[in-house]
């Protein structure tokens, strides 16, 4: 049930797991923390808390929070609880990021309207963060749609970005590390899937949760933003809950070797340095991306041909050569016959990062989309991750993926997308963007 | 927690709950109906078991039974165990009609290739039994995709029925009931979403492992069956986990006084009898209805109008009149001016049944599809009612409904379709649809 984790982040499978720990913000603890690492404690029990000061705050604080007690009074080793948990919203950084990953997320992109003036977008701004603070906190917001009266948050979150082309609409300083994403060989874009203004991202262990938030956000919207395209996204139920790494649908355990909660717990591989411009100070960097998997093609494969493919055993998820999906990814051991054990052009080996600036935390769900022309159903994966710099870490990774990696020929990304999202509201006076709008 | 229920089911809403007791057969007592009765006293202890003459069996057998531990160690009133439970395959009836409603679901539709022969169609109806039987059991299938290795079924089920067209290629007696559904005033169908020989319905508490069902499902077909039409949706996590009626988009309860324990203990409401064909014995008619909600629309009305419409408080779920979900729908009852307290065009007062053979079980789930031109979301209710008799029940309180209901102002119907429900499989040898193909 419960796993290790190598410090050795070398993937882009794409993240279906649980690396908590956001920040560890000098001097203060948030609430979102101390839950977070309860989580941690309850879901992973192999990954030790000794390492952080906070940590004999720990059982006083959850207990003192009635609204963790879904998780504050279980067993280490017992059950996450699905439906009962909040995670806090007001932080240094948003929540959704570095906090544990949800079963079910909303993915939403919208267009800002011609007509909207900058006063429009900074009411949009304050709408949503006072909507979003009392959601995630369970309570109900003025004018909801009721749809989950009722219910718990499930952990909601709700984590908001904005596009190169809306940054230049405000005349603010456009990060350098907001480029706009070059072509990736063997992407067949639709421009209607990819792109937008102004990127939310909702993930909630309960979905009727996300449709009562995304009629809220979207409502609170109207008249100034439209749905540019929108992505629902699922892992699994039961992987979240035992605490284990879930699996994508080519069936391979996906999130191993993410970013480690230790590096979370500092500022290196997320969030943004004093490079970027100041509105963007806690923030960090959202690339997504819908890559279709052609199952048919894939399952055809024999296993053993899948796991030369992605470099890993199917069954545990070990590295070829090893025995546990936690082992060292050995990029030199080499087989009897001196063929190289992880193959040359095998997944795993390819998206390694060469460095720890290539380093980025995935937080990725699969979708079902349509039945296609060709009677087979549009499916796969929804790649998301977050970075400090996508120049330095998805975009050469990427390119090097494209070029080179021996599961492309099984995949096809219809949709792609650069987001900057906005630092956190440290306190629950201030709104999302307040620094981008000033 | 808990709820009661009265015996007067009365409406089309929606089911989202977790109405159980599947089958009491004549001098044998399935393990399906055991775990469905155990998880019954778990989420909602106010439903009686005294009346059940196997009442006495239970705790011996579910102790007994290690697949069902995650429930049947539970107390009374403990939240359902969303990822551990297994619901039997065999049984006189197939399982996912009166066994209770799990999160999600896939319904899909399929058209029987031109060439296919009929030992072809016995042929995936035998994989199809083998299949479900070992993936509902939690056992791996031979070639199968492994996505959900690792995970527990999650109370998957997995229900198969015919459309008219494939009765008659076949050559077998078409059902009286198993009419062409009628055209319904308002219905905008896209023949698309409608219609097919041959449906699956999937549910399961663990979205991935629906994944791995239908890979495995489509793929034992290939060649024969091309997927006409799939649709997915889901439930509130924390209504299926607290064993409360859930809510739909439209905020209300939905899924009150569906058919109850009881009715279900028997062959009354759902179950056909001996007026259908000899190959029918243990089946039913599943009607789907794809029904998008015109939210916008909807959430301009005010609570108070919303409450009118539907002829029951949003809160609470109580008929208009009364104080809790479980009260009396009492159409005769007015207000100190005289009018009617639940309104003349209320959809409950319109859905109630008229007489017992107006009785569905309602068992449908919310639905999320794309943004569409005017940006948008399609989204609202995938309505799945079972019944004995579509011609007595679903087309003439559906015909009441198009015709008078208030509520049809903010829906459209995209989808339609009737199907047969195959009987259930006795026991491990039997096969779906060998009375069928006999």
């Amino acid at each position: 049930m419960n796993r290790t984790r190598s410090n050795e982040p070398d993937s882009l499978e794409n993240d279906m797991d649980f690396v908590t720990e956001p920040e560890k913000s000098p001097g203060t603890v948030s609430r979102r923390g101390l839950i977070g690492l309860v989580t941690t404690t309850v879901a992973s029990a192999a990954v030790g808390i000794g390492g952080f000061a906070i940590g004999g705050q720990l059982a006083g604080a959850a207990t003192a929070d009635p609204s963790n007690a879904g998780s504050s009074g279980a067993a280490p080793g017992a059950d996450i609880d699905l439906t009962a948990d909040i995670v806090e919203f007001d932080g240094l950084h948003q929540a959704g990021i570095a906090t544990p990953a949800q079963t079910n997320v909303l993915l939403t992109s919208y267009d800002v309207a011609q007509s909207a003036s900058r006063a429009d977008l900074a009411a949009v701004m304050k709408a949503w963060t006072q909507a979003a603070r009392a959601m995630t906190a369970g309570d109900a917001v003025e004018a909801g749609p009721d749809i989950s009266t009722g219910s718990r948050p499930a952990n909601l979150t709700i984590t908001v970005g904005v596009g190169a082309g809306l940054v230049q609409r405000l005349g603010a300083q456009r990060p350098r590390a907001l480029v706009d994403l070059p072509a990736f060989t063997g992407d067949q874009l639709d421009p209607a899937r990819s792109g937008g203004d102004i990127v939310v991202q909702m993930c909630s262990d309960d979905p009727l949760i996300l449709a009562n938030a995304d009629r809220v956000i979207t409502r609170r919207a109207e008249n100034t933003l439209t749905v540019r395209w929108q992505e629902q996204g699922f892992g699994s139920t039961g992987a979240r809950s035992d605490g284990r790494t879930g699996r994508n649908l080519m069936g391979q355990l996906d999130g191993t070797n993410n970013v480690t909660t230790s590096q979370l717990a500092t500022s290196g591989p997320i969030w943004v340095d004093e490079r970027d411009p100041g509105w963007m100070a806690g923030g960090t960097y959202l690339v997504v991306r819908r890559i279709r998997m052609l199952l048919g093609d894939w399952e055809r494969q024999n296993t053993a041909h899948q796991e030369r493919v992605i470099g890993r055993t199917k069954d545990t998820g070990a590295p070829l050569g090893g025995t546990m999906e936690s082992d060292y990814v050995d990029l030199e051991a080499r087989n009897a016959d001196g063929s190289l054990t992880i193959p040359a052009d095998s997944h795993v080996r390819l998206a390694k990062p060469s460095s720890s600036s290539e380093n980025m935390m995935r937080r990725g769900y699969s979708y079902r989309g349509a039945v296609l022309s060709d009677g087979t159903v549009d499916q796969g994966l929804l790649f998301i991750s977050f970075q400090k710099d996508p120049t330095t870490s998805f975009i050469p990774v990427q390119q090097r993926l494209a070029a080179h990696d021996a599961l492309s020929e099984f995949t096809v990304t219809t949709g792609s997308a650069l987001f900057a999202i906005l630092p956190g509201t440290p306190t629950a006076s201030d709104w999302l963007g307040s620094a981008l709008f000033a």
